[in-house]
């Protein structure tokens, strides 16, 4: 027995067979919580079942899984569901296709903060990208939070999840875009030809874009910074860059 | 007797004596809640002190306030301190002034999500503006809330409070400034000039700047939408709307 619970605004689903019952049934999984050590044939199942559907395995402690457990009953599996169905790279390049544009993109690099992810596909929405890209690992997901932060966004704006956003980048330079990432040590933007078919590279909160991935970047677009603290929010960096490329599509 | 503790991260102060030694201390109170049909002497002080400090009063029933209480001693008075020191208007022309530029003046109409004020001030900070200015009712002030999203620039950038938008935007077009607002029926924020002495009007979430206030504006810019949902993010729409005048202004 389990029952779909809600906890920090993830629809949460405890205990073996409920658990089973959500990957039967194609629900997308984020992560599979199981307590450390168990390793009977029933919890090894729903091991094989994560792993063949991309989802993340966490070993956690059973106290971990006590405290997350509404019901009391998680046998030593919980899992995470997604409140939203991700799509993958490919819907995006196929929904640039499909309207005649170049294709315009973003991807975020480790976005942690849920009203942060939701106000950037909101963003994306409204200023004509075919998609939002994030990577699996140290980010948050679609969650409830991020749909209602996104204005119902999400429901028009394909989001799809990678495993590696710098080998993304590399396979979507193949489909012949240009990767342009915010940071304060680039060309001030307005002097970029950000026209074209482009990545748009978000940064962490705080630390910004990683080296891995900003190593991959055609371009690093820097916003014009006159202040006394060091960056702008996320979601507002995200739109001011965004707005600039489409000001410059919108010229030429 | 009374504590100083904290509710919805807004600093509160319960208690005749605590409330009346915080008008004595100076502190900035954004808000006086007293018990309905309380009218006894150490009462009628508080609400003369509240009104001569230009604190909001309201009258509420005792529930509330008990509601409201982390001690249960409120003794029918409850005060709402600002986290922060508020500016006056003034000291924002005067920042323009010092630094030898033409003002930039945000004004927020009736922003109440916290995130979005301390995102719009951390915006301000970075893009060069020389303070906000925003209403003292309907709208959320500044708590420690909007002090952390801010990112310190609550620290930098002044924010004054005002009782009535409409008022002080004829009172600023006296000292030179023109207005924008952000609406959708504007005109694309391109095409416009918006260079010179300049305050942005950024309406509230979901409603958008009220129409008094939008009748006193003398531009309307319109941010390009070609998404499927209504509007962006009031933190995004008004870093959007800054960065083109700072474009607009970088060029000339």
């Amino acid at each position: 027995m389990g029952l779909e619970t809600a906890e920090n605004n993830v629809s949460m689903i405890e205990g073996r067979n409920a658990v089973r019952e959500a990957f039967r049934a194609g629900k997308t999984i984020d992560r599979l919580f199981v307590q450390d050590g168990l390793k009977d044939g029933p919890v090894m199942d729903l091991i094989r079942r994560a792993k063949k559907a991309d989802a993340l395995v966490d070993y956690v402690q059973k106290d971990r899984l006590d405290q997350m457990s509404e019901t009391g009953r998680h046998q030593g599996v919980i899992a995470q569901i997604a409140a939203y169905e991700y799509a993958e790279v490919e819907d995006i390049l196929k929904k640039a296709q499909d309207k005649g544009e170049a294709p315009f993109i973003f991807l975020l690099d480790e976005i942690s903060d849920p009203h942060n992810l939701g106000a950037i596909i909101r963003t994306a929405n409204l200023c004509g990208a075919h998609g939002v890209i994030i990577p699996k690992r140290r980010a948050v997901g679609l969650t409830a939070t991020v749909a209602k932060a996104s204005a119902g966004a999400i429901h028009y704006t394909p989001v799809a999840r990678v495993n590696n956003m710098a080998q993304t980048i590399e396979e979507l330079k193949k489909e012949g875009l240009w990767f342009v990432c915010a940071d304060m040590d680039g060309e001030i933007m307005y002097d970029l030809n950000l026209t074209g078919p482009i990545g748009v590279v978000i940064g962490a909160e705080g630390s910004g874009v990683g080296r891995l991935v900003k190593e991959k970047c055609d371009f690093i677009a820097s916003i014009p910074m006159k202040g006394d603290i060091d960056s702008l929010n996320a979601s507002v960096a995200a739109g001011v860059l965004a707005y600039e490329i489409v000001r410059q599509r919108m010229k030429k």
